[in-house]
């Protein structure tokens, strides 16, 4: 999603999505709505809500529909659902999700393991729900995003071609995506890396059809890779409150980058994001109170705000 | 210190003193020795192995003159030393220090709680430690090296003005140091203000004078900062194997970023340390042992290589 004119960096909340999905907890639909609308409330305006899997598979998200449509209630909010397929799609559609986003790895093992199919096989799919949204009037029509998975190098098959990501960001938008974004799924990637790859993409796609990457910390980097790729232009991150959803200091971890790290480091650097810090760190206590027992991190939560901290714009930045 | 011509980064490893001084338990002298000997056979050029302050205010360093003895034994290593003044330096300079640094806190209220000086008082001492440096023969002279401290913000005060940062360096450079460092002390650095306030001092005294950062990782910001520092092209950053010396994770930590994470950062851009990857994450056996529990830090570390990896440079950085 492109920025608006109010804010520079649209800080895209994935937990009740990718942060939900990757603990066995199953938190409760109200505790869900708290969260979405707390966060809502505390400035967010892109919150990924849910994955429209089947329940058998993913029980955590069995209230995908009804998170939905609580979600379209908030103001100003922007609710996005992942979707792995038409089927995932046309439910999506149906609850009336803003925008519908597509994984497709670019590790082709990973591919078979996360959705069992080929990339021939996602692409198809990218194909025939691009002409679902197409035929849908222009009021119910929701934005379509294809994500490039593991496109910093895969667990299972290590370094993965750039080429490959490339050409696979093409094949999505030739397939009817309206943006393509790149995740760093395994949490390998390096800043380096990422403007290299972020350069080679757009120059084939156009600037405009690459605005969001989705970065995890596993490796300590995940600060670092979002402020190069700020550096590059990009406009949309993907974080966690709370990085949750995976322990980012453990073997074999995946934790998305911190909601809150990353929001104090845009405040302090000067960029607009709408977010009113302190209000959003408030909002862990509703995760804290649903997942008893379930870890959440976060260095700025734990250190606390620096003394002199100002809401909105940090008066150490443009101390004088 | 300069780096030399064949590597891009100087990674300063400032464990044994910053790492030690924070915490209660105390090394043993056979272990620090153990610890230097193994990080420079890693290929670590400088590390920071003590500080001379008198050992009833810390016992931790009561074997400074021993282990500085030590430490020049290991060809190639340089051996830094922290100094809070005159006495100090004597001592540095009479173990045989190759280069000695001394803190010179921005935030007054700091400087007297900490050193017990105003700063006319730290600038009256740098002249005196200066003066003792130049009557030296070349052939034993230390470096002289003087640190901003709190240059990015003060629990106690809160925001530093940039210009009483840029005023000390320029009275470091005036009262007879070599270089001027600039020390995130508190952990409130942002990459914007880094980049900043680094152009302003280097436009006062010199590029060439300002050739290191000392960064925390309290709000996660580490790392990033460590890429803005590079991007100004700064080459020497400090850094603490395991992040020894506080908790990253605690209220009101202080620890200092992980040399693991960092060399892990650099190695992955191309960038060359001379520090081989694994070798160094082998010489956190020797702080777990010798400081039992003791909570050693680290992204890398916990997660471990990415598949693939290759020591020397990594092979997802050039994959094709």
């Amino acid at each position: 999603m492109q920025t608006t004119a109010d804010i520079d960096v649209l800080v895209s909340e994935v937990g009740p999505r990718d942060g939900l999905q990757s603990i066995k907890a199953v938190m409760p639909t109200a505790a869900k709505k708290a969260w979405i609308a707390a966060e809502a409330a505390a400035g967010v305006r892109e919150i990924e809500v849910c994955s429209f899997v089947p329940a058998k598979l993913l029980p955590q998200m069995a209230d995908a529909a009804e998170v939905v449509a609580f979600a379209r209630t908030i103001p100003g909010l922007t609710v996005l659902a992942l979707v792995p397929n038409l089927r995932g799609a046309e439910n999506a559609i149906a609850a009336g999700a803003h925008k519908i986003a597509l994984p497709l790895s670019a590790s082709e093992t990973h591919s078979k393991a996360n959705l069992r199919r080929t990339h021939d096989q996602v692409i198809e799919e990218v194909r025939q729900i691009a002409a679902l949204v197409r035929s849908l009037p222009a009021d119910r029509r929701p934005g379509f995003e294809g994500n490039v998975a593991t496109a910093f190098g895969c667990t299972l098959e290590g370094p993965v071609p750039e080429r490959k990501v490339v050409e696979l960001a093409c094949r999505l938008v030739e397939a009817g995506v309206d943006e393509v974004g790149l995740s760093d799924t395994t949490g390998y990637a390096n800043p380096q890396q990422l403007r290299r790859l972020i350069r080679l993409v757009r120059a084939e796609i156009g600037a405009e059809r690459l605005s969001g990457v989705h970065l995890h910390n596993t490796r300590g980097l995940g600060l670092a890779n979002a402020l190069a790729a700020l550096e590059e232009g990009i406009t949309t991150l993907d974080s966690s409150l709370g990085g949750l959803g995976g322990c980012p200091y453990a073997p074999g971890a995946s934790g998305n980058i911190v909601t809150e790290d990353l929001v104090f480091m845009l405040d302090a650097m000067g960029l607009r994001t709408g977010i009113d810090l302190p209000r959003l760190l408030a909002v862990r206590r509703i995760l804290a109170e649903a997942l008893p027992g379930e870890a959440l991190y976060g260095f700025t939560p734990d250190a606390g705000l620096p003394k002199g901290y100002e809401p909105g714009g940090w008066g150490i930045a443009t101390a004088a």
